[in-house]
Order: structure tokens, then C-alpha cells, then sequence
């Protein structure tokens, strides 16, 4: 029968900013330096020279796996693609369902869904290697759920996964029905490594406050969701896209950035509230987005080095940047992503560092359950007679 | 394009126990006292003289409703008792697909497509209007959901809820289909009352998180929901219940008792982590089971009082009394509830209390996003050269 100590009251800064909840070994994002690593490798090396599935499995076993461990994870991750026949069958109505609240409340459902019918079991009540199990099911399924959920938004039949192609691949290749070009797969696997985790944001918290509460796995990863939802989390890297349409030519830079400044409008696709340098992010898929060429990367080019000129010129002082938004907006257009599917993508690829994080907080027996001060009138007053 | 400033790191205790969050109006536990509220007022006494929509009304605007106040409130929230179709067409395959996780899960889900079906929009991007009516919206179907998600499973149709009974009355007549006696509408409505809300406990702030990211209302229960199926949050009544049948017959209490203690076991429904006294929940409880009498009323007051005893002579100087746990199972069981449905008729009582928590957490812009300390290997080490 334990019982938590009594700790004093202990005032937090607003929102908890900077307030330290727990230790971590799977990453760090070094806002000065414009940095970010998984593990004890630089994020963008991983992007850069890794398969999303080589990462995924550092982020689970804090290790790159050898050749024989990777061919293993492949093989049994893919396998985990195809959905049980109570959800496959339960999408038509998921998808309809989510028409007005869109991709993300499709997936919301649909995942919740999954982890039942999986029989996920409360994590406080399962080892390690079975908590392991449940959340390669679950990463594994996502993007079969994300791409049959648009599908049938659309109009169409969901594509059945496919074993022989990498995550990358097989997403692209589940959205569209087509065997994607090797240069799109290998640019949207780079995007979605370089999304797998990024610091202690709202969602991966919220995955860990109900992880701390011993809840099954799918119960943290549809919170999760839902906190990536919200419009003042990730954001979405439409947005930025919808920017540089907005502007729709070179002339119109100036103007339109200078009057949505002044208006103290915020310009989708710049700053973000750790980095004070360049987004290494957004350095890395600008180099992408250049192997690419065309139209959209020159003006994109373009837009972003007005913009930062102005930044600097009308917000003296402040260092103000593209952030992954930007230029992970072009690389998803390049690849021929609706734009629609943009967050729900990111979505595909953080599930893997949400599960992460969710399966280092169980090992943590602490629930997470802070305090709030009471500021209302006296209590108690007495109780007024009943009007009826 | 605000930017959050740049807080130095600050340690916090283990699960950020007494680190204050946020202000709330909404009420308080006073551990020390045994006392705890809503709003201004006592909510045992609020539980003890008021009706459920009564105090539904005051989590919601701050006030008790007056006459006319209290029957409109009434007569909007029975009308929404009522599910959308597609919602309702959904259920069978939700209930199948959680025999095995158990229906907080199929809640979860259920509730995730009821948002979605509905058309709830971000909270950041509606007023406090809408957001209060989409509050209601899940509020009044979350009994419809639980109920005929329980009588999915047993393999009964659904019962369409009533608008001329009470919150209370319906929820017993939806889950049995016949109309409830008095007593039992009374004694469930003062558990349910008390149940709304109790502090900051973890699903309320996992509500309030995912609140703070301006995701829509669905998103925010459905973490809670999440969060409180975790074995470490709320714990189960159902559990009190079983270890009263476990030990079984009066003499056997000690044996029992001193056998577990001694193995480091904990007691379900005994202990705390807040209150330092009598659980005031826990003692109304009593008296309502007392008022009902019978052979499970008076083994339970034996067990809870040789119980005490005995924690008191086994572990000195703790104060170990019964938890809202308790009695809290011996009422629900003397009102006919199945055990199944203990959890969940918590559920139904405190998604108002989380649901006043996102309301009140809506009114402030900053989002919730603490740190964490990363304590790996140093980073960044060179990436190993690829193994295939």
C-alpha cells in the first residue's frame, strides 16, 4: 500500500516550460546549435545514410541492428503491415465518420480500434518484450490505416500492404497503388526519419503522462494523436505550402510578407520556439528538395531568403528561420502527397518515437500527476436552499 | 510569430508531484482536512442534497442553475442522449473488437468516432460557446455509448435512452431496460455526484494537456479515458469488491490481511495518495450502504474496521482508512451494477469533470510542454559504417 510522499507545493513556470519530468536516453534537441540526435547519432546523419527500419530499431533497442538482426525486424515488421478483418472492415465507417474532423480523427479512432482488437494489454501489467510486440503492431499498422482511411475518403479502395517493400516504399505505394520511383521513396524515407522524434514536445508527453498511468499501449499513442492534433502542436507543413501559393510569385514577396508582419500575422513556416539558429531539419530537406528541382523548389528558394531578410530587417534581434515545416511541405509535394496527407505522414513516422518514448516511460513505476492551486471563491459556502 | 522564451531547466520531483500547473476555479482536495469541493461548495454536501445536472450545471458555468436554468439544462441535455447513426451502427463491431481489451477501450473508441461523427472542431479554433456545447454533446451520450456497449457484449440490443428520466435514472434504465427503483436512482446519483471531480489527478491532466495543443474535445476525453484505464490511476471498485469475496467469511479477515501485509501485497481500497484521513467520499459512501443494510453492508463494515486495525498495528503511524474505492463498489454492487460496469459508471461521472477541466483549461493560449534530461551516451558519435 504505498503512498507518494507529500511534496510541497512547488510553483512551475507557465506551461511547464523547461521544467524537467524525466531522464532520457533517446535523444536530445540542442536548440543552440541547431542539433539533434537520436540516441548517440546526429538525426540528420541517421536521415541521411539510414533506412527508416535501421532507425526504428535504434530507437526501440538503443542500437543500430547488424545485418542479420535488420533482415529479422524487416521481415517481422512487415509482416505486421496487414490489418485484423474487424478493423479493415470497420474503416468504411471510420472514414466517413472522420469526413469533417479529418485524417487524424480517422486515425484516433481507427488506432484505438486496433490496439483493441490486438487485445493490447495494460503495459503496467505486461513485460518488456510483450510491450515491445504491442507497439511494433501498432507502428507497423499505421500507415495501412492513415492510406486505407484516405482511400475511402476518396472514393476508393484501400491498397493491401505490400511484404517485399521497405516502410517508406510501402506507404507511397499504399497511397497511390503505383510502385514509387526509388528517388521519392528514398526522399520521403529521409523525411520520415528525420520526424521519428524531436524533443519532449506535447505529444510524446502526453504519451508518457498515460503511460505512467500503466494504460495499454494504444491508449498513449491515441492520445498522442489527438495532442498532435491540435493546431498550436506540430503544426502543418500544408500550411507553409498554402504560403507559398498565397504569394504565387517572386514580385509579390515583399508586399505580401510586409503586410502580414505588420498585421503581426505569424508566417507559417518560420521560427520555432527551440532552434535559435538554423532547423538542421529544414537544411536537409532543402538539400533534397534541390536534388529535385523545378519550378516550386526555385521559388521556394527564393520566398525563403526574402523572407528572412525581411525577418531580420522588421524583427531585429530575433533569429528567424525556415522551420521543418517549410521545405518538408515542398519535399511531400514533390513526392506527390496530397496535402491532405502531409500531417497525417509526419503522424507515420512519429508514431515510431512516440512508441519509444512510451516503452522507456513503463519502465518507470512513477504516475505522472502533477498539482493545481485553487483560486476561486472561499470553500466551502454554505449550499443555497434548492429553487425546486 | 511568437516565439516561447527560453526558460533555464529546472528539476522537478519524480511525476512532477507538487509542481503546480495551472490555477483552476474548478475545486480543490484538502488532504489533511478529508475535505474536498467543486466550485465553492462541499461536494459530499452537493452530493448528498443536489441532482446530478444540478452540479453538472455549476462545473460547467461556475454557478448553481436556478429554477428555469436547471429545467433547460435538463431538457438540452436529455435531448443528446441520443447517438448519430453512424455512431450507433458502429457499436456492434466496437463492442466485439473489445471483449478482449474491456470497455474503456471500446469507450475510447467510441467516443473518438462520436467527436468525429459530430464534427468537433479544434477548441483552439472556437469560441466558448461551441466548445461548451460539443462538451455537452460527449457529456450526455457517454452513458448511451457505455451501456449499450456493455449490452453488446452480453449479447443484448442496445436501449434507447429516455429523455424523462434523470441522468441517473436513465443510466441505470439503459443498462438493465427496466425503470430503476428510487433508491437505488438515489444512491447512484450521490456516487456519480461524487465522482465528477476529485484535484489534479492523471486523467484530468492528461485532459488538460492535450487541451492546451487547441485539439478538439474528443481528442482531450479520449486521452482521459486512456489515462484512467491505466491500473495506476483511478484503480477499479471492482477490486475492494473482489477482496471481499476473497477473504470471505469473518474469520478469516485476519489471516487474510496479516498473510498479504506481510508479503508487501497492497489492500485494494484502503490508503490514499492525497487524503491523510477518512476518505469523505468513502464515509458518505458507508452511509449510504448502511441505509441499504444486509449481510455485504455489515461483512464490509467488519472487514473495513479489523482492516484499520490491523494496518494500524502492522504499519504504525500510517493513516490507512478506506479509499472512495471501498464502498464506492459495495453501493454499485447493491444497485445492481455488473462489476464490468463499475469503472465505466465512474467514467460516466467523471468525463463532466474532465470536460469542465478542458473548458477552463481552453481560456489559456499557452501550450503544455515540459523537458526532459537526456542521459545517454555522449552524442553526436559517429555513425558505424552500414553492415549491409
Amino acid at each position: 500500500m504505498p503512498i507518494a510522499e507529500a511534496n510541497a507545493p512547488m510553483n512551475a513556470p507557465r506551461g511547464l516550460a523547461g521544467v524537467i519530468v524525466t531522464e532520457t536516453e533517446l535523444g536530445d534537441v540542442r536548440g543552440l546549435e541547431g542539433f539533434y540526435h537520436y540516441r548517440q547519432y546526429s538525426a540528420v546523419e541517421l536521415a541521411t545514410a539510414r533506412t527508416f527500419e535501421d532507425v526504428w530499431y535504434l530507437m526501440f533497442h538503443g542500437e543500430l541492428p547488424d545485418a542479420a538482426q535488420l533482415a529479422a525486424f524487416t521481415a517481422d515488421t512487415a509482416a505486421l503491415r496487414s490489418l485484423p478483418a474487424a478493423v479493415r472492415d470497420a474503416l468504411p465507417a471510420i472514414a466517413h465518420a472522420s469526413a469533417l474532423s479529418g485524417p487524424l480523427a480517422g486515425l484516433r479512432t481507427a488506432l484505438s480500434l486496433l490496439g483493441a482488437t490486438a487485445g493490447f494489454r495494460p503495459l503496467y501489467d505486461i513485460g518488456p518484450d510483450r510491450r515491445r510486440a504491442d507497439a511494433l503492431t501498432a507502428c507497423a499498422a499505421v500507415p495501412t490505416l492513415l492510406t486505407a482511411l484516405h482511400r475511402l475518403g476518396q472514393g476508393q479502395q484501400p491498397i493491401e500492404p505490400r511484404t517485399d517493400l521497405s516502410y517508406a516504399a510501402n506507404y507511397l505505394y499504399m497511397l497511390t497503388g503505383r510502385e514509387p520511383e526509388p528517388h521519392r521513396v528514398r526522399a520521403i524515407e529521409t523525411y520520415l526519419i528525420s520526424t521519428i522524434d524531436h524533443g519532449f514536445n506535447a505529444s510524446t508527453f502526453t504519451a508518457r503522462v498515460i503511460t505512467s498511468t500503466g494504460a495499454d499501449l494504444a491508449a498513449c499513442l491515441v492520445g498522442a494523436v489527438g495532442a498532435l492534433s491540435g493546431p498550436l502542436h506540430g503544426g502543418a507543413p500544408s500550411r507553409a505550402l498554402d504560403t507559398l501559393d498565397a504569394i504565387g510569385t517572386p514580385e509579390r514577396i515583399d508586399p505580401w510578407i510586409r503586410e502580414r508582419v505588420l498585421r503581426g500575422e505569424r508566417i507559417m513556416g518560420f521560427g520555432h520556439p527551440v532552434y535559435r539558429t538554423e532547423d538542421p531539419r529544414s537544411r536537409m530537406l532543402r538539400g533534397i528538395a534541390e536534388e529535385f528541382g523545378g519550378p516550386l523548389v526555385e521559388f521556394a528558394v527564393q520566398v525563403e531568403a526574402r523572407v528572412e531578410a525581411l525577418l531580420a530587417e522588421l524583427k531585429p534581434g530575433r533569429e528567424l528561420h525556415t522551420n521543418v515545416e517549410f521545405y518538408a511541405g515542398v519535399v511531400m509535394e514533390l513526392c506527390g502527397l496530397p496535402r491532405e496527407m502531409f500531417t497525417p505522414t509526419f503522424c507515420a513516422a512519429r508514431v515510431v518515437g512516440w512508441s519509444a518514448n512510451i516503452l522507456e516511460q513503463a519502465e518507470d513505476s512513477k504516475i505522472i500527476r502533477p498539482a493545481a492551486r485553487y483560486v476561486g471563491p472561499p470553500a466551502p459556502q454554505p449550499l443555497p436552499a434548492t429553487a425546486h
